[in-house]
């Protein structure tokens, strides 16, 4: 049913500026195609995107500076997991740093990617529940404001310019479907 | 209420190999506290998610190589904005290139951010209704596979591994809360 993966006839690294790493991929599609892909291989562990709940029906989100955008975005924690931490250490530390809370209880669900054609960054939706108070020193440059949003809310929350991120905002709604189907 | 924005200190270019632009913020924020944020400017026009519905129930999702992950993934139409197209003249576009449809009904939402934090690149969701067929060649190796899901069972759907664009994701729920409040 499904079409069959293109062949790799070649693989080859060309070195960029910054550390960051571009492949080009020879491939050849079953159709006989061939074609040359780019694509930037990510550095580390990925990251943790935490939708944190202090109460059943609702989510924290924190207002942080975004240089890509010279705005403040909204949306729930996020951060890159460390050498030799699980995703779900990586989101209890910025949960604290972030929002200052810990959780007792963290569920890891399915992981995304950033630019599926292009990047092999990913990031895993991480649901933090059983949630209390535990500030850890961040390396943010600011103390960031912590919003909390009705969780059945997420369409009135789409209004907001400042809410833009695509994979923090998947992170949302996949979040509460996940919960929907937990609680029946 | 809302936090002051940082003051923007100075702007520096650094030039990048493959026409890439890298520009440095030296930003200092309400609290005193000063970084140097980089981040990387998007060339072209934007880009478009288009969330194409067949009938009122049923959205079209295309199979496509993705570089990145080296699999297929299974998404909404999308692609570039070209030069002087609006976004729904290149989601008309793309949609007949992948999916074979044109459609007498675009609405533009919300513009979806890649990585606020470091990208100043930005995608428009669009949903397309009454649609026709109509075939445009595109620039893709080979045809894409074309699948109809129920916009209802979005859950169910992100069971599925080749499910893993966060903006994709995004564009598909978001379409569906607001086609939800158009309906009533």
């Amino acid at each position: 049913m499904s079409r069959p993966m293109p062949t790799v006839h070649g693989v080859r690294r060309l070195e960029e500026a910054a550390g960051r790493v571009v492949e080009e991929l020879d491939l050849e599609f079953s159709n006989g195609e061939r074609r040359l892909y780019r694509r930037l291989l990510a550095q580390g562990q990925g990251a943790v995107i935490v939708v944190a709940m202090p109460d059943p029906r609702t989510v924290l989100l924190v207002r942080e500076y975004a240089a890509g955008m010279d705005r403040y975005e909204l949306g729930p924690v996020k951060g890159a997991i460390d050498p030799g931490e699980t995703p779900e250490q990586a989101a209890n530390r910025e949960l604290m740093e972030e929002a200052g809370f810990g959780a007792r209880r963290l569920d890891v669900l399915k992981p995304l990617a950033q630019s599926p054609s292009y990047m092999t960054h990913t990031a895993h939706v991480v649901v933090a529940r059983d949630l209390y108070e535990r500030r850890l020193p961040g390396d943010e440059p600011e103390q960031l404001e912590v919003r909390r949003w009705p969780l059945a809310e997420l369409g009135a929350l789409m209004g907001d310019p400042e809410v833009s991120d695509g994979r923090a905002i998947a992170a949302l709604f996949i979040a509460r479907e996940w919960l929907q189907e937990e609680t029946g």
